[in-house]
């Protein structure tokens, strides 16, 4: 029954599995929706999650589990794929199952990465509906966020070019006076676009802007998809898009977008936003597709509103997490969760023999260049003495009271040897594992990983947080960085622990949530470092704060939010069939 | 049964009228619509114009009608309302009808102007989604446009750092050898945002894209937006956009998205976009809503292909042509109509006693202040001198071979007296002419309107382009200021006679369309000159070159391609409520 995924590009099995797949007033029986639950978007559907949880908010949730990663190489190690399989095991194994995942960004399904839809028979369909804007979630975010640049820049130059008087007459403001040397907020669009990271905009004249440094940032790193991903409602949305800092006045006091009185039409662009979109994998188990924050500044998961609602409908509901289970995970645990009041059940560490073998000592793997021999042929060496990292994470899974399931997601090089050797090691450290071939096969690949969950599942667990939030914010760094990472401490740079002592005393951040900046190459903030780095201490260079999503982002290590095209782009080889409208080359 | 047009703001009366709006399903059996011919999209649908222009191929196309309207004042004379009036006076009346209209901007809709979906009792409904990005279709636009500029951007950035053998390795790609002071394409986003009219970009290093100047225009000034109006179809669509230049090379070469190896990927993101939304009037009269270019440097008018499934759907279908009739209604007659192919019945001319005591001598109208005595009480002298204005235009429509019916769109203080001056010249210089009090009174306020559209519909007509296609550019310019405009002739500055006299040596361009840019405020190209300005020359500074639209565009103004948002802006006074999402304080 599954397709040939050896020799057919993802967007070709999508466009073969959308033949049968269900339509929204098909869905709307299968999940047993009213009328007014579920909206169509053409051959996707909204489902509207207040009415939803109104109506099952006595059913009990469904078993709530995350999918993760051991610490990745630069290919990335198959999360979203290993996600779509154990929908699809559990959908064989006759379960009532879903799932809960990101929205792709533009940027990447239009640079190299592709659209990371999963891959092969594991994949969400439609795919091209999935690549190119979805049910439009991230062009409501670019509408909302940039309006409130909109917003900042014409108000700068209406101030200058207005004295007190004329400002009050005309229409009604008081003058913000904003410091354009401490603009925080920029400009966003959903692309690479390197050329906007550092642009000056408002040349010209008395009436084109305000003169000064800007900047854009790819969509998915506004703090409006961070707090979309967070937000339990549309009344939390609504307060913490007026909550957004904006810039500083001359006076050092945040500006906010209340202040610039654009927070509540912001909101009003992201009205239905707030609702999942339905899609399905390959063998058409239902998943809702919802956010796709950054994983550096932000959770870099679905939404908790998504989880809420697949929780009500699905026995069983996979959500995944962004990155390696150091950042990902623990942002999961400590942040997600704890916003959401929801408790986990069984994490999925996602391994595969590749980047095993890299933490093992493995030659370099670069993306783009083919893979040394070392990662093709029969190492056992390197895979034994790579599971220190895999053991490393089953034990982070561990601290937080949550059953671990290391999944081998499976490649074709990959030797029977090879694989016993993780599963003893990743049953001798305490977590249960299962091979899987969902890539190749779909369900039928993934039935003994399916089992393996559902043992996990019906075994009690204990959830329980790294740190309470009464935690200081150093302390809970600290804490993360030795419990987690296994670094001997932190070095906070002067200029970090000022702002760290000044947040610490300031009791509106005492509810923010401690959202790590680090590499997800490495357990340390030193990418190069692989397997389970020893001897190291974190250095924190600078806090970010986002007022609006209430996040204290503390920086061990540079992020970029504006990503940048490469020179062999996706897009020269998109196309659309202009009879039938289908779209081709996406991957 | 109309809402109380007085004491309702318009979003009010939409809200109101929404309890009863038909849903996607009930429209389906009310047109007689296939299963698979309509797109649910939330409360509105997609048409799948391919589809139902496939099965009615054969079947009769309905009365077309075009709205336009004299000079206006700069608060405009309310063409949407009386088109969408029209449809309610014509539904009042038994009719099937309906219109195609276009998609307003969220730039005016953020701003002062608002969402201009008509107003009162006549307008569309829901205005939210009309107001907040529809069904996406300028979304669309925004991503493909800027993808253009992500390729173009980031190709320059790859060919100053790499060296022409690197380049070939890497990428497989000849060097195009963009000359960054002659990069005509820039960034789009919806809202006025001054502030990046003139920017510079790609500051930083050798990473952070090509140092230069650039530019963002609002949305709907894209050359995307232009082809999506005169589009027959995807296929069409799909080589226009490979046609843009975006720039030229070293060597004075234009270079294209196809040269860039991304208009194929533009197309993709507007597989969509070339099927019209559904919408509906206050009285639930179906309304085709697609596209919605700038009326200046392209045809301002809703597309052609929402007209042919119009024509074919409906036995009356009204559309309506940007700015007066000077302007709006000659690029629907020799550029929209020669492109689709299809002859209107009769041509609407909105005047309002307002206007028409302007052109007769009345003081300046100014957005935002009240207005003059002069206008609020009887002044028949002045109404009567202003005739000539409408009676100019009643001439071009009938130069058209189409019957002109004049619509006086009353309000309060207008008396019957002004208006029998009106009916009197209008009906001595050849037009039917009708009273209507649709914003007031929905469709019973139009029923003499729509009897009298009924009449003219009725009347043989002759319809006849002012110019063949072999007519050269420059030949052209000069008939239609003639007999369009009422000027003496046409002075050519040097650099436009030089560019014209290229332009008609080239056969390339021979079957471009003649776009004229000039004030909507005035027949001649001063804005301050009222009535029938005599004794002028028109000043053609300029002519652009739009290869994808295949537009030439003669400039006798100064166009600007992004507005700016003022210092007192709707958004201020948009919101949403957080229960039932409901949005609030559009207008």
């Amino acid at each position: 029954m599954a397709f040939d995924a050896v020799n057919m590009a993802d967007w070709q099995i999508s466009e073969a599995a959308e033949k049968n797949m269900p339509t929204p007033e098909e869905w709307r029986d299968k999940l047993g929706l009213e009328k007014d639950e579920i909206l169509p978007m053409g051959r996707l559907a909204k489902l509207d999650f207040l009415k939803i949880m109104n109506r099952l908010k006595n059913k009990p949730d469904g078993k709530y589990i995350e999918v993760t990663a051991i610490t990745p190489t630069p290919l990335g190690e198959g999360k979203s794929t290993t996600s779509c399989g154990l929908m699809e095991g559990l959908g064989k194994r006759g379960m009532n199952v879903g799932g809960a995942l990101r929205q792709p960004s533009g940027g990447p399904t239009m640079n190299v990465k592709g659209t990371a839809a999963g891959g092969g028979n594991s994949l969400l369909i439609p795919m091209t509906e999935f690549s190119l804007g979805l049910t439009g979630d991230i062009n409501d975010i670019m509408n909302a966020h940039n309006l409130g640049m909109v917003a900042m820049t014409a108000r700068m130059q209406h101030e200058r070019n207005y004295n007190d008087e004329q400002l009050a007459r005309l229409t009604g403001m008081r003058r913000l006076d904003i410091d354009p040397t401490r603009v925080e907020f920029g400009w966003i669009i959903d692309f690479c676009a390197q050329a906007l990271r550092n642009i000056v905009i408002g040349l010209g004249g008395r009436t084109d802007g305000y003169t000064m440094q800007s900047k854009f940032g790819i969509a998915v790193g506004s703090e409006l998809m961070a707090i979309l991903s967070i937000a339990t409602d549309l009344a939390d949305l609504k307060e913490r898009i007026n909550n957004i800092t904006v810039a500083f006045d001359k006076s050092g006091k945040p500006v906010t977008c209340r202040d610039l009185e654009v927070g509540n039409a912001m909101a009003a662009f992201m009205r239905n936003t707030i609702n999942p979109t339905l899609m399905c994998t390959a063998e058409y188990n239902p998943c809702l597709v919802h956010a796709g924050p950054f994983a550096n500044i932000a959770v870099g998961q679905s939404s908790i509103i998504a989880d809420r609602v697949a929780l009500k409908l699905f026995d069983y509901n996979i959500t995944e997490s962004g990155f390696a289970a150091d950042i990902g995970f623990e942002k999961f645990w400590n942040v997600k969760c704890r916003y959401s009041g929801l408790k986990p059940h069984v994490s999925v560490l996602t391994a595969t023999i590749r980047a095993l073998k890299m933490h093992g000592g493995g030659p370099k793997v670069v993306p783009g260049k083919p893979l040394d021999d070392a990662y093709t042929k029969e190492n056992v060496g390197l895979v034994e003495k790579g599971c220190e990292n895999m053991v490393h994470l089953i034990n982070v899974i561990r601290k937080a009271g949550i059953n671990p399931v290391v999944c081998i997601n499976r490649f074709y090089s990959d030797t029977d040897e090879e694989c016993r050797v993780v599963r003893r090691i990743a049953e001798a450290a305490g977590a249960r594992c299962a091979e899987s071939k969902h890539w190749e096969l779909g369900g039928d690949g993934a039935l003994e990983f399916a089992d393996t969950v559902i043992d996990a599942c019906n075994e009690e667990n204990d959830f329980k947080f790294l740190y309470p939030l009464e935690m200081k914010l150093r302390d809970r760094v600290e804490m993360i960085t030795k419990e987690v990472y296994g670094g001997d401490g932190v070095d906070w740079s002067p200029e970090a622990n000022a702002k760290a002592e000044m947040l610490e005393k300031d009791p509106q951040y005492a509810d923010y949530a401690t959202m790590m900046v680090k590499s997800h190459l490495s357990l340390s903030h030193d990418p190069t470092l692989k397997g389970v780095p020893k001897g190291w201490r974190l250095p924190v260079r600078d806090i970010l704060i986002y007022s609006g999503a209430k996040f204290l982002c503390p920086c061990a290590g540079s992020i970029s939010l504006m990503p940048g095209t490469s020179s062999n782009p996706a897009f020269r080889r998109i196309d659309v069939d202009t009879e039938s409208g289908k779209v081709s080359g996406l991957f």
